[in-house]
């Protein structure tokens, strides 16, 4: 497992898309910094294959491609300070939610805003470490779950209140899950390299404002535990992604809540890996498929 | 779209697995009984080949195979008696919640009960019609919806109201989430057959008995609507599932409760399909992965 440092997936200036092992220039820690990487060939969830070639990068993209992504499961409330701002109480089990697979996008990409989400003000950011399943696993006990565990990456759990706490009828699903609502990169840290999850930088800037600032220790649930705990009764796939809950600080909490709106730039960071970057788009009217 | 009429995938008498296309003898309507199918070579969602060969089923198995499932989506309270039963209001809008596709088995297979679900009781039984998206689609009108629909199935939202309702922290996905609780099958009728998905009768029976009777013309959300209301701002893919929510008369709402347990044979029926029938089992201890 995990024949990688630095997994990133990207557009080169050949015009191809490669897996690549992000080369990363003297002081830069930023793997959205890059402008180089070692090709990869194969896949990360059989075995890639590390070439000679070294490609000049032209665009980060989702650091899996989609066909290599499994399910998606995300935790809610799993920062103590986050849950009562949130209104909730501390939750004696990891609480779990799922995001489709067409949420998942890259790390410069846009979050689109389609016309549910523009029918009423509630888009809100969550900056998140999002731990990759790297091999299958089931009723893991907590001290082995992170030898399961590929990399660690960052991504937005991008949610629209009123449709996740109100028109969802209870359910978080639907204002979680629109297209392009879960954005991630801008490359996969393995975990032979962060060998602890728990002592990471998380923040979040709007606009280049700072608005989450905390730190992964201060999460209830760990990642070994979430792993463990998820994996009673269910077989996690390599490829599965974990988004692990957000800190404080989110936009609904606020006085007046702060929302997000057409143009503006949220950028997402975890120590160790780097900035995913992305900018709110309303629609335009497309053509029907 | 939809290269077959009764699509089925199976264990065929010469120790292959096959896709195929029901062949049903006179007189029967459950594919589940069928013991031949005409051997379809490809995939469902690019074309199927429709071959020559007549091969004899030993066992019918998932009617598609894994790579060729994409997102599992299920609708809560979608009929009005089982909203009243379980408690809730109506909902306004429909109630989406999302099942891993490792819980996605076949109509013959077991129903396992791992640890987590035997620490207490709750294991219950849902029937639910499932609509299998044939295309890709975003943003469709309630008209066009069943433009997008390949064909449709009879699926077990098996549920375990402990995890799902409380300890599952307000979120159902937990408790819905289990290996093997989306048994589905035996076959997928073609849309170009059912023509109206709102007029089936839909059944389950619990050794036996039948505690579940009602039609798919009570669904508060139709499927067209439900479609239509999903692929806003969210884009649906083939091999995307729908389980639209089930009737009155789950084991929750008896007095006392009816939950399922070790032995027990659930069938869950829906008109023009036939019936999908799981033995409840305790989970041996095997093993590690």
């Amino acid at each position: 497992m995990a024949t990688f440092s630095r997994l990133v997936r990207f557009l080169a200036k050949d015009g191809r898309t490669y897996y690549g092992d992000a080369i990363l220039p003297p002081g830069v820690t930023d793997i959205g910094k890059i402008t180089q990487a070692r090709v990869l060939r194969g896949s990360p969830w059989s075995k890639f294959e590390v070439t000679d070639r070294i490609a000049d990068v032209r665009l980060l993209l989702t650091p899996l491609d989609r066909s290599d992504i499994g399910t998606v499961r995300c935790l809610g409330l799993n920062y103590a300070e986050h849950a009562k701002e949130s209104g909730n109480p501390l939750p004696k089990y990891p609480v779990l939610f799922y995001k489709p697979i067409t949420a998942v996008t890259g790390p410069f990409d846009p979050i689109p805003l389609s016309s549910p989400t523009l029918e009423v003000e509630g888009v809100d950011y969550e900056c998140e470490l999002v731990a990759i399943i790297g091999k299958e696993c089931r009723g893991v006990s907590e001290s082995e779950a992170l030898d399961y565990v590929a990399g660690y990456t960052v991504g937005n759990d991008v949610s629209h209140r009123e449709w996740q706490k109100y028109r969802g009828g209870s359910q978080w699903s639907l204002g979680k899950g629109y297209d392009g609502w879960a954005p991630m990169g801008p490359g996969i840290v393995s975990s032979k390299i962060i060998k602890d999850p728990q002592k990471l930088r998380i923040m979040t800037k709007l606009n280049g404002r700072v608005v989450q600032d905390s730190n992964t220790a201060d999460m209830i649930f760990g990642v070994a535990e979430t792993i463990s705990f998820l994996s009673q009764g269910h077989t996690l796939l390599p490829g599965d992604l974990i988004f692990t809950g957000t800190p404080q600080g989110v936009g609904m909490a606020m006085n007046p809540p702060l929302y997000m709106k057409d143009g503006d730039v949220v950028e997402v960071y975890l120590e160790g890996v780097g900035s995913c970057v992305n900018t709110v788009e309303n629609e335009k009217p497309r053509p029907r498929l």
